[in-house]
């Protein structure tokens, strides 16, 4: 395996290949990182559902052949010009959400949308060509989410990378709790601080518990929360939910037929103050937004629609003071606030629910 | 007319006997209050389009017969038990949205949907009859929204009048104006002020240039807007929204086929700030949100669709950092903010758009 940062390096990668059909283990050229770009060798991936979306995904954005997966932690190997942020030996966190720093989204509080490294499917952000090739045919390999991290080697915009200060044994970060930051846990625990700034004493309803609606669940207890509902179907969520803050699970196939919203209304008397929609579905959105008080109660749309179909809400219910919002990544900037929120693991104020992840220590 | 509190009085009002017929002037016998009730000698009232939606509307909500109006300015003329907040005399604004004063809503900064005194379509709200009947007949007559100002006397709950100091010839507030704060005015203004807290020198823009319209243009200048544009199709609408603080015109019949998402998106590069629909169409909600800018664009839902059909918002677009939100009555809390919007006019913060009025000044 070459190491020259100025030469492309040989590696191993997980190649999707086509829709739902199992990765193949490949060799693959990585080559060097380009001007504001930063070649990573990966530490530890972890599996987000979006992946599995893409993974089975017939069309675009969906592109053949590729690498998927988007949560990774991992070391510097070599950086292209003008890179300052970060250099080599240095651990970062690669993230789909980019952050380039200086446009008036990157400057404003309010934004975490990024308007100049704008997203284009399978490919760098600046110049929209891939850094990966079959070692064997030389073919073009598609980046995934600007960070492909399903590979021993990937290169990655420098906009789209955290440095992170203590990754490693006992007492820093765990890697296979670091990659989580980078996506999953963000997202949950940042939607319940950034985008609902979830309010103490409140009461929060939380639809899915994968990681995303556990992190939500994390982050609500952060915030104060006193009650925090859990929704899923998977009876067995029940155990890990309680201990990551959900105070009381709803299994919609257990109440006799009626809607989740009305049971949550019961519950509630008249509503939850946050409601959490953390799978997709857009029947789901409806139902969490109809389980949101009158008055105040905002509803967090967090999941994506692999359909990418709209969701509906009446406007009646809308003007009694409920609100609609969602974030990406959790509403959080990614270089300001992932090294937070590695602090608060740290300081043992967030845990992590476990996901599956795959790790190559080195 | 008889003008004792113990007893009924004859008078005049216009009733309402089938969607959409002709209002008929008929003599009424309005009964005296009953507990936590207050008589009332309308002054002015104002017509609103909710007003044009119920008189044409055939199912219920809509009862027949009923005495329209709900925009108005009078006097008390006599009170029933337990009413403590208002006497004879006082000048009053009768409004549709109560505040009982009591409740958890009404407690809380963040709410004015009143959790006690409950909507009954046709009806008083604490018992469910009416103090209207025909006084040739004796046949009942229904109270509309609570108010029912289109008459000489109305019955209104104690939850549902707000006491105004100076209401009367300059330079006090005059009836004709006094009367939009009940409901055209104070939605408009509330909007901007209460439910999206427009930002000094934000980009707004108001679908729909009726009272309501105008005054979100209004309450957007108070607000220090820097540009507020305006969405109508009438082209008569130009001069008075400009002068009422409309920047920009945009007429959805001269885009030359654009969206009018597409128009403003252009103008303000990226999209508006805050969105407001105040017309109440389901197709208008879905283009103001797509008119709001990635990020921390918020959409203010303020028209009431007749249909109630729900409106559809994407869910990849709200994750981008959009927001939905609403408020009835512009989210005020009408005795807390009514006085206050009435100083605004007397101080000439706040100009009034014209609108349709009865005035039966005594």
């Amino acid at each position: 395996m070459e190491q020259s940062a100025a030469k492309p390096i040989r590696c191993r990668a997980a190649v999707s290949k086509a829709p739902g059909r199992p990765l193949e283990m490949e060799e693959v050229e990585v080559a060097p990182p380009r001007a504001h770009e930063v070649r990573v060798r990966i530490i530890c991936t972890s599996l987000c559902h979006t992946d599995v979306t893409f993974w089975c995904m017939k069309d675009l954005p969906a592109m053949y052949p590729s690498i998927l997966r988007h949560e990774a932690v991992g070391v510097v190997e070599s950086v292209g010009e003008h890179v300052q942020e970060v250099a080599v030996g240095d651990t970062v966190v690669p993230v789909f959400l980019p952050q380039c720093g200086e446009c008036d989204d990157c400057l404003s509080a309010r934004s975490n949308i990024c308007s100049v490294l704008a997203h284009r499917p399978g490919h760098m952000p600046r110049d929209g060509t891939t850094r990966f090739s079959l070692a064997a045919s030389g073919e073009p390999v598609h980046t995934f989410l600007c960070v492909s991290s399903f590979a021993e080697y990937t290169v990655v915009d420098v906009g789209h990378v955290v440095k992170l200060a203590a990754v490693g044994p006992a007492p820093a970060l765990p890697p296979e709790k670091a990659c989580l930051l980078s996506c999953g846990v963000a997202t949950g625990v940042g939607a319940a601080w950034k985008v609902a700034a979830v309010a103490a004493g409140s009461t929060v309803a939380v639809f899915g518990l994968g990681t995303v609606g556990l992190a939500v669940a994390q982050g609500s207890k952060m915030r104060g929360a006193k009650r925090i509902i859990g929704v899923d179907l998977n009876p067995d969520k029940m155990e890990i939910a309680k201990r990551l803050g959900i105070t009381d699970f709803v299994n919609p196939n257990e109440t006799g037929g009626k809607a989740v919203s009305e049971v949550i209304t019961e519950m509630t008397g008249g509503g939850a103050d946050y409601c959490f929609e953390c799978v997709g579905s857009t029947s789901l959105m409806a139902e969490a937004f109809k389980s949101s008080r009158k008055g105040w109660g905002k509803t967090i749309i967090l999941g994506t629609d692999a359909g990418a179909a709209p969701f509906s809400i009446s406007s009646s219910d809308i003007k009694r003071g409920r609100s609609v919002t969602g974030g990406l990544l959790g509403g959080i900037k990614p270089k300001n606030d992932i090294p937070v929120l590695a602090q608060k693991y740290l300081d043992k104020v967030i845990d992590r629910p476990p996901a599956p992840c795959h790790c190559h220590h080195a």
